[in-house]
């Protein structure tokens, strides 16, 4: 199987897919958009993905796959070696939770396009939306923090000792918190996990600045 | 099993999950909170959900579930009839795409946490919030409408003829907009599938007004 992953090195969404698919090892083709450039607006993206958005798993038969978090779930139901989620319910909620807190509260909030729209039409200045970043990581993370720090399932990772799906979602956001230089020292259970998933080649290897089209 | 749902009547996540709720026709105790009043930020909520943020599912042993997808997901795991996603990875990757269309780039946008943020930050007036919630609305709605419009897996609902994941999202998402008078107009086939969900009784009876709390 060729797979074609439509992606950005600095979109923590295109992040997140490129650690499953390593994790997974699944080899794939790197094709480099760059946001700013509008290069996902073309209409060759578009007829791709009509949403313009990265990343966008393109399969041999030609079927598109979108969306970062139904590609993880799609690629965990097909390869399901090493799992992504855990095998009982309770614990699949509670790992599918912790993604959401991060990829429904945090990342819509922050894309370019958000900050685009604050600068247009609030004028917004670059302080300014550097603030409204940090406060939907803050929001979040607090609570975040709190849950892994108190919760008896969290081990060496989010849940128990195998990286899965709230792992992909947490190195994918500390790596965009990066850009505003949000540091972790009030995190320090998120920190801990971060630099043990770090410490992993397939996580390493999907950082940003490790990618072909990284400046 | 009794379950209790912490929700409120106009929130659109809450919506999704009584629906959801109602599909797999398990009854749940209703507990109703006051988004605007703050009574999901006290200390006795807090400890519930550290997030503070409606809806939570409460298990008769105490275990509380976050997160509306999340909870959806492992009402669809525990109780698999009737399956609110498909059989096959590839349809199951569809509708998980379709229903995170709605819950990643366009509720997290809209929630009153966020029109608060720009009404005391940027100083955005009541025509300023309601111009962003439809940018987002309209940014999305437009490629979901196509993808609906032009997918051959779109049946009477988002993709064949029983309703699961992507309906929950859809139908809650059209109600949230009409807070806006967004009308449905440029979406001829969200129109057609909203229209038949609102006929199924587990959807309308889980619609804002129909809520004890409503006012």
């Amino acid at each position: 199987m060729t797979l074609k992953l439509h992606n950005f090195f600095r979109s923590s969404t295109s992040t997140r897919l490129r650690a499953a698919l390593n994790l997974k090892g699944l080899g794939y083709d790197y094709v480099p958009y760059v946001l700013r450039k509008g290069e996902t607006r073309t209409p060759g993206y578009l007829a791709l993905n009509p949403q313009g958005l990265v990343p966008a798993l393109e399969r041999e038969d030609g079927r598109v796959f979108t969306q970062s978090l139904a590609i993880i779930e799609w690629l965990d139901e097909t390869h399901p070696e090493p799992p992504l989620l855990p095998a009982d319910p309770d614990g699949r909620a509670r790992v599918r939770a912790l993604a959401y807190m991060i990829a429904c509260e945090i990342h819509p909030l922050n894309n370019l396009r958000v900050l685009g729209y604050l600068g247009r039409e609030f004028g917004a200045t670059d302080a300014q939306q550097a603030a409204w970043f940090r406060h939907w990581v803050e929001t979040t993370f607090g609570p975040l923090e709190a849950a892994l720090a108190s919760g008896p399932e969290t081990g060496r990772f989010c849940h128990g000792d195998t990286p899965g799906l709230a792992d992909l979602c947490l190195y994918a956001q500390v790596w965009n918190n990066r850009r505003f230089d949000i540091a972790l020292d009030p995190y320090p259970t998120i920190a801990r996990i971060f630099a043990a998933l770090d410490d992993i080649p397939a996580f390493r290897d999907a950082a940003p600045p490790r990618q072909p089209d990284a400046v």
